[in-house]
């Protein structure tokens, strides 16, 4: 009995939630490092985006969420958006009993160890950048590190818009970009989940002596780690046909199958739309 | 006693709203051309953009900002958003008792009258171009007119970002215009209340002959015929310090300060977030 008790836990699901589609470049790492765990994500396509919202607003929405994925019966719950994980995270560490994870302070641990000028940059929403927080992880690392932030408000429309690789991104990569250039800094995190897409453009715009940290490399290898500290590691593949990966979103199903599958090469199938302000 | 009921009937404002910000050219209209009426605007600030967004999420938002509406006690309302006009207007239409009306007729009525070629353009969110709804109301005045409808989904984050004259947006509605242009139509609906502030952009990139139409201008002007038809125009100004104009959004009311006073040659002083969700 105990062993089924066991069993059934470490085949729970884990829950990932985004504002939207973005946090499917953390889904795409966690499906890489950790191949054996189901995943229900949920991306909140009906409010997104997020970056330009207050804290409050996305408190709220987070804590809808968190419900949600809860009725999932999930073990763990990746925040998959910086916008999130900036804003909700504290709170949600305090109201729920789950283990939970953002993808801020995985980004700034792995920068903080990267630099070698102690000159670190940080690129994301006006509202990831306005928090700071980014800032306050990496200092309490390493507390001479010099942290500049750069909202760049255009590139989450501009990637969604699928112009990743394209004269006008380029442009507007250069204007947001070259201010960091000039402070001379050696590492540059790209603090929202949309911007991996448009990694090349931002690493050529950069230069090669500027290492790029992608924050869900690092926040797919901490959740490994967190699910074996608290022996909730699968280390058993799922049953095929058992429903691994589910998709859940709040509005535009389709839409967001479509970009769903240029990030993930899985093939996913359907995505479910659900009313989250009923949560 | 019945003259003192009039003239409340007649003093109560008009409620105003949109997804964002842009309704705010409306309003604009709305104060130039009836500046004797008092207005409730609300901005659901939390939620936007619509434009990308899904038939049944936008009219499940707009019934909530009807409820929080009615609750101001307002004469009529203004659907001051094409994707909210598009969508949700005829739903609204028969499921309130105050007098409704949304910014895709007055556009497309005055369109119909000034096209000589009978070639029609219609520009806006993916959202109303989706809907066809341009195409329907223009029809239904002249049937033989051709419309062609094209989805600009960076025109808002643009907007919303300040590039109004910027060589970048300049670019994109190059791309976006030109197979309107192909087409030779000699009139263009700027079908999204964002766009009059790009109008310069727009007009110059169309050229001279093609005759730009701003829904916001007609929809203040059908406003005012409305009112006085159903016997709720106000011919008296308000008494000074009277609370003439209140804003409220869902989120952000400092952001959405800057840039209504950007729009507004008024001096909105302030604006009250609400949660739109208890609605």
């Amino acid at each position: 009995m105990r062993e089924v008790e066991e069993k059934s836990l470490l085949e729970k699901p884990i829950g990932v939630f985004d504002s939207g589609m973005g946090g499917l470049t953390v889904v795409r790492e966690i499906m890489r490092q950790i191949p054996n765990e189901r995943l229900v994500y949920f991306g909140d396509t009906a409010r997104l985006p997020y970056g330009s919202k207050s804290r409050e607003t996305i408190t709220r929405f987070s804590r809808q969420i968190v419900r949600f994925l809860e009725t999932m019966d999930v073990k763990a719950i990746v925040v998959a958006c910086n916008t999130a994980s900036a804003y909700a995270l504290d709170t949600l560490e305090q109201e729920i009993g789950l283990p939970i994870i953002g993808v801020i302070k995985p980004g700034a641990k792995v920068a903080a160890r990267t630099t070698r000028n102690g000159q670190i940059g940080v690129i994301g929403t006006a509202a990831t950048i306005g928090s700071g927080i980014y800032t306050t992880y990496i200092r309490q690392i390493r507390p001479e590190v010099r942290v500049t932030g750069k909202a760049c408000p255009l590139f989450v429309p501009l990637v969604e818009e699928g112009l990743w690789q394209d004269p006008v991104t380029d442009e507007i990569a250069m204007r947001y970009l070259s201010g960091l250039i000039d402070t001379g800094i050696d590492t540059l995190i790209l603090g929202c989940t949309h911007y991996p897409l448009i990694r090349s453009t931002v690493g050529r715009i950069m230069g090669d002596h500027v290492t790029l940290v992608n924050p869900a490399y690092e926040t797919a290898r901490e959740l490994k780690e967190l699910l074996m500290e608290k022996g909730l590691f699968n280390p058993v593949p799922p049953a095929l046909g058992s429903n691994k990966y589910r998709f859940f979103v709040s509005d535009g199903a389709e839409q967001f199958l479509h970009f769903a599958n240029s990030i993930i090469k899985y093939g996913i199938l359907s995505a479910k739309v659900i009313n989250i302000e009923e949560y």
